[in-house]
């Protein structure tokens, strides 16, 4: 059994993060005790029901009560309002951390609610499924993971070293990023292509109405893995593109302009730049795998391969 | 062991589907002799090196003589001329078939050639891997997926009652469809979307260069599917949009109409249009899983979940 680092953890809003954090630190002896609250006694229930957390309140203010650390797992929309509920109850000397997406606006709406003598250190874990809900989370979501922390100016130096070894602990490779920074590669890596699946599944379902759910029947591979990024939670993402608005709408624009490019070599048919440009492309998915981000089993379009 | 559905099969071509073919030809005793050709020497020599079909031939006519099935196995661009290539060699009453991703340009340019004592029945696997060549086949590549019969018109009804056996006998789905509708249904399903992933992979590409990796880095769950897509094959891509122009076109006219909707929505903070719009692309993900073409196993941007 590992030492504990934190004596109590408070995780606020139950989602697929927090539900991980939780099977995750109990997994590694991480923390004491974990307390848990969510707005919807729905979900307070289900928690309790499946033993999700230590204790579950039934108010923020008292789960973050004497917690070492509180995590604020609620949608980015949201952290401002739930950071000014929970304010006076939190214990001094407390770090404070949440696990959005986006995070230069999390700093602006969580900042100036939290009192002097806590530590505010923004983090991000860049992992995830479809699946949303207090029942999605499961202790392995992390490993090999990266999870970025994104301290403000003055953050202490021994609360970002316990905070990434809570990280560590849980699986995680854990890294320090600049919050614009961090908002501008989110933006390329997840935030653009989110809104691109989310909109080519669009664009197949108005079409499905027409042709008799042959879209569905026939999802071959490429429109299927746009579904399952397209299924991810809708308020989570909403806030997302919302708050990061000028990094997404550049980044789309630069794909619209490279769209438009490709659009036109199939039109004239210019088969030498799509296929250098295809080329180009294949190689940046070696480059992923040697980073050891996924493997190379041929899984693309098949759930499971039997080899 | 069953009765051979044919006696003798040509399979010109020997990359990923034509290797598959072959291997699950043989794990259900469909054929009494595979034969094969490959253009370049050099996958010959590899396929003798794996056992990779009965008999190597040297030339695409040596390999399609006496054959009762010839499967075209090249990329859409240069079907009219393998076809050419064969017609001579062909016996009578053999059926000549192809797995390209488009129908409509495949059939006016490998119909011309074909002799008239011959079947000439288009078909397409739907099926997939990021990989290819004539190491990447697997037996079970086509279990539980759709393949999609486009016969021309005067189609002899136990010629495709014969190759319609082949594919179910290789574990395949099999239906027929009309070639124009063929190619609008794949231009949603697959063309669109993959042409889609290799633009965002390529914008990345472009900001990887200022970013020092950290596109690659970082890739979550998002990028990282659209990286396995846009690692397809370039040749047979390129074939695919050349040869599908205009369903292609239509759809991706299609898709900027709505990513500009919802980039303006992001613009003016209209959460409420993003979050129907999700929720909306959220309930075809189930229909897919209804469907039966994939499962609700979490594994959207991991590649094992161990719970």
């Amino acid at each position: 059994m590992n030492t504990p680092i934190y004596n109590r953890v408070a995780l606020i809003g139950l989602g697929l993060i927090a539900s991980s954090m939780f099977w995750a630190i109990k997994r590694g002896g991480l923390a004491g005790t974990v307390t848990g609250y969510a707005r919807s006694a729905e979900t307070r229930e289900t928690a309790r029901e499946i033993g999700l957390c230590d204790e579950i309140h039934d108010t923020a203010a008292a789960a973050v009560k004497d917690a070492d650390l509180v995590v604020l797992c609620v949608p980015v929309g949201v952290m401002g309002q739930v950071a000014a509920d929970i304010a006076p109850a939190l214990k001094e000397g407390a770090t404070i951390t949440d696990v959005g997406s986006v995070k230069r606006e999390v700093i602006d709406a969580v900042g100036p609610h939290l009192p002097e003598n806590v530590h505010f250190i923004p983090g991000h874990p860049l992992a995830g499924t479809e699946h949303s809900g207090p029942r999605s989370g499961f202790a392995e979501l992390f490993d090999n993971r990266f999870t970025l922390l994104v301290p403000v100016s003055g953050s202490d130096a021994q609360a970002i070293a316990d905070l990434r070894a809570l990280w560590e602990g849980m699986g995680a490779r854990v890294e320090e990023m600049d919050p614009d920074h961090h908002d501008l590669v989110l933006a390329v890596t997840s935030h653009a292509p989110h809104l691109i699946a989310y909109t080519m599944v669009g664009v197949a379902d108005d079409l499905r109405r027409v042709t008799d759910s042959e879209v569905i029947k026939y999802s071959a591979a490429g429109f299927r893995d746009f579904t399952r990024i397209a299924a991810s939670d809708p308020t989570m993402w909403r806030d997302v593109f919302l708050n990061n608005k000028d990094a997404t709408l550049e980044i789309l624009g630069r794909f619209t302009e490279e769209l438009f490019a490709l659009q036109r070599a199939i039109r004239t048919g210019d088969g030498d730049h799509l296929y250098d440009y295809f080329t180009r492309t294949r190689a940046i998915r070696r480059g992923i795998i040697e980073a050891g981000q996924d493997t190379d089993a041929p899984d693309f379009g098949r759930s499971k391969v039997k080899t």
